[in-house]
């Protein structure tokens, strides 16, 4: 069986998510990034990048959102998740999702990470300050065209709706004023409605 | 024919190579980032994000390095530049190219880009003063295992090749320490050898 590994409030969710509705036998397996849980041994031997999330298969651990979204894909087809026999359609979603981890993502980290990129205390408060604009940019392109709507490919759900919907779980706390984002607080509203988008988040935080 | 867009220096390169690697027909075009090419408005309605890579094709714009890479390795299997056959493999290879672009790339870009993340011309300089280290990390990682050797994906040469190769062509410049990346070194000496690459580099080169 699969074994899942994720943390509360972090972008693993996409993959959880995804594993739910593909309806993948998994382990889920929380860590605390609060214990700083994805710095300990044990699990760097699993990742050494000290991220999240990781899958474990039968044949080796596979990391980073957009490669587990198309694996979990891949992994049941007929779940219909991704264009999988249509190489364009394909790279649309690749596209997406790349732009996610390279860009939406990489903003948001600059407001509670900082340390990967300055030392110094006064540059994280300067790349602080500045995130409820670059994700709030970031953000604009999606919902400016990126989002076809009512999914983000148009009429075909896909693993790009659960990463989308993940990283705008941070909007508020990122400080983006939602008014710019009609279509996508409207999309996030429609994914949390989902009953395995409630299922995954529910299991991500039981106590 | 599809159309590509690049800059020279950039990481359309690896999209190039990838290009040329997979014998398909296309018509380059190059953007001066010194000329802000990619800002005007002529390219922003082919790319809204004002970056390169763009590769126009029948069907429409595709962009960033990693989707390029896998859709055109899909245009023509034959090629045999990723293991499309095979998902575990195939995600193992994105995964790979995800953490280029979300990690490598992106601890790069603090160099010259710290604009995106903070407005205060003192965090820049803090950014760039932990480039040498951040990028050194980043690949310190590709060094001790992602890069199996010869090649990333070990015996099989991929995409990934032509992406880790694009992305160490800035280790000098980032003040890297090459003396902890040997293989990495090796890597791209052993890709620079290669007819294709050296008539992309010279296709981007040439005045």
């Amino acid at each position: 069986m699969l074994q899942f590994y994720y943390a509360p409030h972090t972008c693993s969710l996409a993959s959880h998510i995804a594993l739910e509705e593909a309806g993948l036998a998994y382990e889920p397996i929380r860590l605390s990034f609060a214990a700083e849980d994805q710095r300990k041994a044990d699990y760097l031997r699993i990742n050494p990048k000290a991220r999240v999330p990781a899958l474990v298969t039968p044949r080796g651990v596979l990391t980073e959102t957009p490669a587990l979204l198309l694996y979990i894909a891949q992994s049941n087809p007929k779940a219909g998740i991704a264009p999988l026999d249509d190489p364009f359609a394909l790279a649309e979603v690749q596209a997406f999702n790349s732009y996610l981890c390279s860009t939406v993502h990489v903003a948001h980290a600059h407001r509670m990470r900082g340390y990967r990129w300055a030392d110094d205390p006064a540059a994280h408060k300067a790349m602080q300050a500045k995130v409820p604009q670059s994700v709030g940019d970031a953000f604009a392109l999606v919902e400016n065209g990126m989002l076809r709507g009512p999914w983000v490919m148009g009429d075909a759900y896909s693993i790009c709706d659960m990463y989308l919907f993940t990283l705008a779980q941070w909007l508020e706390a990122d400080g983006v004023d939602l008014s710019r984002l009609p279509k996508v607080i409207a999309h996030r509203s429609r994914m949390a409605q989902r009953p395995v988008v409630k299922k995954a988040i529910a299991e991500e935080l039981n106590q």
